[in-house]
């Protein structure tokens, strides 16, 4: 049984809770085909910590895929991330209380690296069911860019390991208190099944301009 | 048995559906007290013919409470529209091909008129129960603000009836093919029974201001 | 000699100054005719006083046009506002203290005023110029609404007078901490003098889509 | 004499100017200290070709500083590029009529490079001067992060040279007809004269939490 690691965030910037979190548990345990399973793990959202996290999990786990998800307030769509900068620097402090100011993540790393998930195949099947996607080009310089960075930093050692950052909206509840964008939860769920599915088919990314995808 | 009118608009601007439509479909019949009976009406996406097709229903029903409904695509939230102004200016032509510039709704009518619903105790239940929601102090100038205003024309006659309009965000699937904010649609209609409900209490609205709402 | 009264506002909001104040005050006895002078004025940011200086300055010069002018934060262009509301609602505290919730402006007041001021020919000549430049339908709740509402139910009486408001974007300094659009006093100013130019022709409005304006 | 090198675009996107070319060709010959001569170049929208334009420049005049401006609609400050990206995805086609989906700058090249200019430091001066100023962490997939990267790889060789990418906001002309934000030339000007004082210093960049700048 191969395995496919899913991990969320604990709830940060005074938020009672994290979609992203709420959102993986639902697909704990779920077989995207008869070999595989999903395993879904909450992560601490606190520079370092995070990561030793993350590789203790990538080393029980051995996981062919990995799909590191957060919460990006203010987007309005199911966010695929191109690119992990290897910089920190936070606007406000993690939960650890630290607030580091244009660290790197790996002193010896490369300033980038890209996802390895198939991004626009992904966007396009999210389209077609009717799901609100995109790929975007910046993850931040807080936890969540940290984590995937450290992430792809991780699984660069092992090519035939897809791995990418996914960002998602405020959950409607949280919205209610921000008036912004939201994504329902079973919208988020949906999309994520939707993004295995398309990683596990181990095929190359589609070819198509952005603006060429339904 | 009382009844209430809820209106919505069926597609435009090259879209196949109109979300305002498919939510309070799921409404007609709804019986929000014993007494009490909703009643789901498609209106065309016309300057003037709209009016007339809820003028219509307005005599047939004889409602006590009118809730007109349309899409503003771009919104992020639930949004209780204000303010409804004698005022027409299309950027589009309408679904029959008008494309009224500078014109007004009435002759003899007044600059504007509010709405009657209670907005802030709708927009303060809807988010205690998870759902973005606003007031809005502009519902545009095509054929949304053309209803709204039409209908308060109407109903100012009258003033045990209480009217108004909701503008909703794009479906989810509307917003994959624009990369902006949506709305699932049971959320819309979740927002749409608590407007009627709230409504219903004939109490006046609620003094706080919009930062004190939860 | 005819006179033209111009309006700004004190700084409110915690900001050092007031762009719509600065850049009338350049304006102050500019000659745009022969037979017309400008005339600057500073409003207080306060509910009802900023009125009863509004209508001091209004009964000592009996201007032939009166143009009010307010900073918006976050706008991109300069916006000619076309809708005046009876109705205060106040997120902060004005510079009194007060924070006026569902309040009107006057009691016994219309819903709302249209300005008088040819808002799409002075898009048009603004745009002409290379100013960007917006017709605006909500000048929000606060006291820049309340000076224009008040503004409007004082000229109503005097037909000949044209009257209306128009909101600006913060200038350079102020966007520098907050990250948001700008527009230069230089460009504010030459399009407040487009306004009066035009106001001064005493035409009708252009009956253009806004689409067509260039 | 050392020399600075700028460089801006032609217009693209169906645009009669670009205000990255219209600003720096009014620092041609600027000298900001008595050793040192800025030299702008103007550069075409087209992958490739921008490239080896470029490269031309950099071969003949050595620069001990380059920065290569572009214009970005919509931006409302000066943007301070962090990040180039090995990666060419184009929305529209560029003026020789190449649309490249997917594609990289260099095969052999790292995901991404790092601008090398004191970003921070920039920033902090230009608010301190009054201007709206930013760092952005994506400088998109179009033509002007294609030169970025291009620029990055070049220069990585020489590790003294200073060098990096800022976008711009549409010029005021050009956003009165895009009704967005926009900046006056002669504040482009002004914050590309800091940066360029600013880079000339060789100091490390200022190490402060982006929220800490003035």
């Amino acid at each position: 049984m191969q395995q496919i690691l899913l991990t969320g965030f604990e709830p940060f910037a005074g938020e009672a809770s994290n979609p992203s979190w709420d959102a993986i548990q639902q697909l704990d345990g779920w077989r995207p085909d008869a070999e595989t399973i999903v395993r879904a793990r909450k992560l601490p959202c606190v520079f370092g910590h995070s990561l030793q996290v993350l590789e203790a999990e990538l080393s029980a786990l051995q996981p062919v895929l990995v799909i590191a998800v957060g919460q990006a307030g203010g987007r309005t769509c199911f966010s695929l991330e191109k690119v992990a900068i290897n910089y920190n620097d936070a606007r406000i402090p993690d939960n650890s209380g630290q607030q580091p100011v244009a660290t790197t993540t790996d002193d010896a790393g490369p300033a980038a690296y890209f996802s390895s998930l198939p991004l626009k195949h992904i966007v396009q099947k999210a389209r077609q069911q009717g799901i609100p996607a995109e790929v975007s080009f910046s993850a931040g310089t807080f936890v969540c860019n940290h984590v995937f960075y450290g992430l792809m930093h991780q699984v660069v050692k092992t090519p035939k390991v897809r791995a990418g950052f996914i960002h998602i909206p405020y959950s409607p509840q949280q919205a209610s208190r921000h008036q912004t964008a939201s994504m329902s939860l079973d919208l988020v769920v949906a999309a994520l099944k939707i993004s295995i599915e398309v990683s596990l088919l181990q095929q190359p990314d589609l070819q198509l301009a952005m603006g060429q995808l339904d």
